[in-house]
């Protein structure tokens, strides 16, 4: 088995961790008192606003391209996404000598495709369907011989993923806890497996809007299953968990916390006043979901990953 | 001579440093590779958005209220302000055990005086005016024996707010320039004097909006002129120059750099969209100033200080 098609090991993780390295920020972690007293916990923030592309998916997308570029000796990638893992595809394609096509819905806002054209990247253009946005991500791989790259039912992705939990793991000490937002799970999917096999494996737990709970459906029912139409301010996380993901959290994630619309507003609010930093609204709910359970949390050691801040200034909720 | 009667020298600073350092926060320098793509320049921002109270301005607070305890043996200290100085001196004062009585216009949105209040100080309401403000302050001042720490025009706030050019000077080897914003003129003052003392003397400009050019007139004309009624989003920076700020001023500053209300908002988006970190528009003058003028600045070490992170999120200019 290769690194592609096996749940990442411990050893895979270090190695994508030497790999993405000269590519990849290695993003401060910071603390603040008055959140400390807020949470009555002892808060660590990975702060993933600050990657590149401000969001943790470059890691991924850094490991993915240089794996894809050494094995496969393919010269393009390709994927269906708006979000930030179009952005990261990229921008990791384009320093790494790649191509990269991103299939994108004709609806898409401008500023979004503006970012990825500055990113050097190709954009098809199709219907605002999932159906549309497969179909014609098929004919891109068939006509490019461009290697698709999904955002997170994909080894290596998640194994790129896993490497901001190592960063926090090997610098803040004795943590106890580690806690992430859950989307298409391939964050917090590298982050249990980091959690598993480094440090003194703080338990971790994911962060979900109450309106996409499809994660906490799946674990509590044991099944994976998908929502549709569901929307949230947490815009990064309407995703549903895939095969890989759903197969890693059941085994390794310790639960799911799920949080309302006002909660996730609220927690984004302190860190923008308090903290002073821009986090996008999927990073609040994992802060969100740690006030939420003081009584679980209090007096332990946290670390919060910090998804991204990527917002949109003129659509603030504040 | 004591250090409150002097220009600050070498050694006052330096004793400044030490004496704040249990209280205030180290602030990073952060750096952006986009920020220096669009400057020509190599930008190292000063984050004093992160200080406590979220501006600088609890440098100069704490090195007062602890020279004055030290000093006078008062028990108390006042000020008249609604801004970051009256969060400052409250915050510093109850962290040394002194009572701190902050004269308010009765107009000051409750969310500033509701912030001094929670630092422990007494808030005393006046009328709107200048002399209603000064006619309290001296009443409270004869009253509680309080001692009076003027916002700017004072050599240990001026002394204080020096540390933090100290900081970046001994941090980033080799600046060319440092940028600070002028308002009363306290940090611009203690930058000036910083790289007059320490590292390889980088020349200082002040950046000052367009429409509060009380700075850049006084010393074009070499006579402290004040204005009156002028307004700009930069809302830390209405104030005139003093007596003892303009003559640092004259002496040590290589220049001041005006900037309109467009260029200050653009700037602060630039911080807010790409470093992902929340300065408040009076930070953001600098910056505007450095991609204003950058003829001058191409291709040197530039510092630029980010004064504070104060923002009614409410009342965003985007």
């Amino acid at each position: 088995m290769t690194a592609s098609n096996r749940v990442p090991t411990k050893e895979d993780i270090l190695q994508a961790a030497a790999r993405i390295a000269p590519f990849v920020h290695k993003t401060p972690v910071l603390t603040s008192q008055t959140l400390d007293s807020i949470s009555g916990a002892t808060l660590f923030f990975k702060c993933e606003n600050f990657q590149k592309v401000g969001a943790f998916k470059f890691r991924g997308a850094t490991n993915a391209v240089l794996q894809i570029k050494d094995n496969k000796k393919v010269k393009a990638v390709a994927t269906h996404s708006s979000g930030n893992h179009a952005q990261a595809l990229a921008l990791a394609a384009k320093m790494n000598g790649l191509r990269a096509y991103i299939v994108m819905p004709e609806t898409a806002p401008e500023v979004k495709r503006n970012a990825v054209l500055g990113y050097g990247a190709e954009v098809i253009p199709c219907k605002p369907t999932l159906e549309a946005r497969e179909e014609t991500l098929k004919q891109v791989v068939a006509e490019t011989g461009a290697s698709f790259v999904h955002p997170f039912d994909d080894y290596l992705i998640i194994c790129g993923q896993a490497t901001a939990a190592l960063e926090i793991i090997e610098e803040v000490k004795e943590l106890d806890v580690i806690v992430a937002p859950v989307g298409g799970g391939g964050l917090i999917s590298g982050t249990a497996l980091a959690a598993k096999y480094f440090g003194n494996h703080p338990e971790v737990f994911a962060a979900e809007p109450e309106n996409v709970n499809d994660a906490y459906i799946s674990v509590q029912g044991n099944k994976l299953v998908k929502l549709k139409n569901a929307t949230s301010i947490a815009d990064g996380l309407l995703t549903s968990l895939s095969n890989k993901t759903f197969e890693i959290i059941t085994e390794n994630v310790h639960g799911v916390i799920t949080v309302s619309e006002q909660e996730i507003i609220d927690a984004m609010r302190l860190v923008w006043e308090r903290m002073k930093i821009i986090i996008e609204p999927s990073s609040a709910v994992a802060l969100a979901a740690v006030i939420k359970s003081q009584n679980q949390f209090r007096g332990k050691r946290v670390g919060i990953i910090f998804s991204g801040g990527n917002v949109d200034l003129k659509k603030l909720p504040f």
